[in-house]
């Protein structure tokens, strides 16, 4: 008997994405919550069997035997839903940046609109489950973490917790996200023809992803410095991560063991021998982060290339991942 | 009555690319020096008309009437071949990287292999025309620059002369290449389905172009971090530059009035209004460099966005700003 | 002194390739005609210079000496502008297909809306130079063909015309195009994760670009079997025919002297030695329209390939070849 | 406990596809097995795991425990290898087309070599589930269809054999292959700069592929008129397919009819409503079939449009469901 997961905004690249898993995922089974309705109708298979679908009420979600949801929308839409889904006992894993940071301020500055749900900024639990595993389990509300920032955290913290890094240098984060990141919705930006055969950077220093690495690496923004980049492909983020070694006599084989401490028993992140970095291919339809180091030793140079794919990692798998905790099931689960 | 121009490696992409500029020249018209025997035979086109394709020897560029030559050609056989054009009378343009270094020991770091013509080191002038334009001018033999350097040093030359650069803290160059930067010869890194959806980096610290950006920057190694990566696109380099800036107080406004006097009269450096930056739709099939700069004003932090064709400015389009200038004509003609 | 002309529609992709090709163009250069505001502010270059803008209107386009206009425009707006210019003395190109088909009726059937510029029919003179060269000339009016019936008909009327093909087992036109020839407005069919990694049918057998195809070539729409899909690159058609020739003893020799005899010497179309057939990177980025011939001798299988670029000799660079015609240049000027 | 099933030929992109489903099948686990030395070491995964490697031979693989092999290997090393793994007792799929043909002249003919195992057509059955069910059951040795004849049998044979098709006038069918169909070796047609922003056909009517479609579907080579052509993706294939009805008044939902009953109780084969029709991200990464239709009624015109994954489908996930049938598993196993 499967488990009933809602999924509001399920047309987005990531809803799918997350229907995706689900369908295959041993426990689970996706139910779709029409939140809005789309302009397009679908093209009708003949036979056609699939998930079903329910309004996008609390009640309508219980009647269905929900235990939970994932809301692949936008923060407005999460900040409208979530209480409602809450109070009717169903749990949340929020994809969206609603819930990410600690106050309504940060959020304000940020997200440039008010909060109207702060009261909930406690009792979220921001969904990186190499770091905040056990409160994972125990939460009714799991902010799933940004595609930016977890390519970021999981790079940048076990370093930083080290003291291995010349903070005083900065540090650089030069990113590149495939185009599913910037979301479904028709815009000139993403139009085939103005994406193919071209590269752009997107805010540059003031991207809103920014307060979520400082918020789990521990570093301050003006020692953080980051570009958000735009590849010509579909899914996939590759970070470029540059700073200065504390100590010029280190050799990448240092770095990597502070990784391989760290991540030992983490299913879902992977090291590369040096000077081995690894690509977006390695980890295209999949949720892992696979990361390696490349260091000039003597001048104390070193380089961290960090890949997620963005859907998986980024967004959907990670936000099963967190599902699977919350309900009790092995972590990998449907993931594998 | 057009001046006949050899080119020697016309099947690469930047030997089509200067044959097509040639074409369409007021003043040139392109001869191919055939070197070594293609494998693949031609499509034939039926009433088929093109340029004159003869051998390439000295004597035979003579007998044709060809008064310069563009070596679009690996090292080793720019290396063997420039000698003889030069004694013939016959300009040159390498555009490989056989002389752009200035000893035999640097060029035997970078390249891995002895050099065999080193007594042309010091008449070899660097063909940044921003730069060394009256030395080109006059010049037997120009090198023609690579194609990050080139982005690199017209972006960083101007900061660093005006000494705004704090350096200590270091400087780093995330460089981005289509994949005809990696030339025609087909591999498995630059396979279609191994290059498309996809993005990586490779020669982390360690690319041979770093030693050209150093000669003109008057950077030192330790203060330049370089990674190479491979975009999904035919063509274009794209560098996203960070560093800090010594006085924490200047502005972008301040940054580009550094880059509008020194590129006043420029007609290939373009600069963009702050915030905007460009992409690598704007400068596709052309000549020009396009630069654009964001500054966090108070903690200092910088980030430079320079873009090339890196079959345009970054190799055949500058050989031929070059040879304008090395025969006496308009530096912009067939350029625009 | 450069003859100014004018551009309506300058921001879609035929208006932004037609400003590229007059701003090269040794006799004209480009005035662009603002018809309606568009949403989105242009990046600003500092010391940006460009092309004059005035108003779109007859009055505005006198007073700024313009002698002819293109109309890269969908056919309402054609519609609406083009009596008012030729009104004022000023010849048009248009490139929509307001004027291409001969009765009101016919274009109501295939465009699905009332025309109410009628009267134009009459003088509207179908722009495919190889076929109208002596009306174009004395035309105030030139209707620019679309770009799936240029690499069409250049394909298919001289072998009617010469009465070789079978045409009771009907013709069947298989099309590729790029996605600029959908247009630049955003839309979900075009946005890039929908278009990459993709290909997809569309129109099946309903293409409004039929009815052009019948007129020019003399086929009846139940022997010509069109469906037109999109390929996932910027620009570009390929059209692969394939029909039954009635003497099955032909072979493609005899079938390329056909296209021989009547393209002997025209500039802009070329011939391919069988068996090679024309891709499209052959004429990308110019006005050609290249064409090759397979044929099974015996069993009297044909296929011809046919590849134009769908903003060059499919839109902007026909349009400017038909302008050459109307103001009294040659007609490869600006074009090779 | 997992059942071993080799692999030879586990670094070509079939091969790598079959270890991704066996690794998450129920019932399998992969064990590449090395045929040839692969020139590029591989990127070094610390705690790397992962399936079994061994030598391939009949005696490792039976010390393995291996039960059967897919050899997704060329013609010519799968006529080297199946004889021994036959004989050792361990079950074959074939993926290349060794034993597709059914006799020695045939495969001479169209693939230009002599085949020495021609005592194995025989009991080779060819692995076309929706055809050839109960005989792949109780097989040893299973030719798995080529990719082109999967979308080209699936959608004709049904019309053949109701007889519905005017056959004198012809069938066209023209196809469009992503570009890991034509394997992972390097090459320039298939090199990036080569492929991307292009479109191109190859073995106009002479593909080797065409004879599996005549076998299955029932059609003389003179009435099948086949092209094969590249789109810039990695992988997809879609075919577009023109016949004419014998009865003129048939209707799209006739044609439909006929696949229906035909495919009713078939778990890999998807139809559309009518005008609907497939694109390739509607089969990417699955082993579904899908077939839209549309006719002109009247003048009996009708487009069939047949997509598949080349590597799903078209290579590995037909392997596998063949090897499900095989070994006794439900057809669907790992497949959904």
């Amino acid at each position: 008997m499967s488990i009933p997961i809602g999924i509001v905004g399920f047309r987005g690249f990531s809803g799918v994405e997350a229907i995706g898993i689900l369908s295959r995922h041993p426990e689970f089974e996706p139910v779709l919550l029409e939140h809005r309705q789309d302009a397009g109708a679908d093209l009708k298979l003949i036979r056609k069997s699939g998930p079903r679908r329910i309004a996008a009420t609390a009640d309508a979600a219980c009647a269905a035997g929900v235990q939970a949801v994932l809301l692949a929308t936008p923060p407005d839409v999460s900040i409208d839903v979530t209480p409602s889904f809450l109070e009717a006992g169903i749990k949340v894993v929020d994809l969206s940046g609603a819930f990410r940071l600690r106050t309504a301020a940060t959020y304000k500055h940020w997200y440039k609109e008010e909060h109207t749900a702060a009261q909930l900024f406690d009792e979220a639990v921001y969904g990186l489950p190499e770091y905040n595993r056990e409160q994972i389990r125990g939460a009714r509300l799991v902010s799933n973490p940004g595609c930016y920032p977890t390519a970021a955290n999981l790079a940048l913290r076990p370093l930083i917790a080290a003291n291995i890094i010349d903070r005083s240098a900065g540090i650089v984060c030069d990113a590149k996200s495939g185009v599913s990141g910037a979301g479904r919705k028709p815009s000139a930006k993403t139009s085939f023809c103005e994406v193919t055969e071209n590269f752009s950077a997107y805010s540059i220093l003031k991207h809103r992803h920014v307060p979520e690495v400082l918020m789990t690496s521990g570093l301050e923004e003006s020692e953080f410095s980051f570009t958000a980049q735009l590849i010509p492909i579909d899914r996939g983020i590759l970070e470029t991560i540059y700073f200065r070694l504390a100590d010029k006599s280190m050799t990448a084989a240092d770095v990597l063991a502070i990784y391989q401490q760290q991540y030992a028993d983490e299913p879902f992140v992977r090291l590369y021998e040096t000077p081995g970095v690894p690509d977006l291919h390695a980890v295209a339809h999949t949720n892992f982060c696979d990361i390696g180091v490349v260091v000039d030793t003597g001048t104390g140079r070193c380089v961290v290339v960090s890949v997620i794919d963005n859907l998986g990692k980024g967004a959907a798998g990670q936000a099963i991942q967190n599902l699977n905790l919350m309900m009790g099931f092995p972590e990998t689960q449907g993931l594998l």
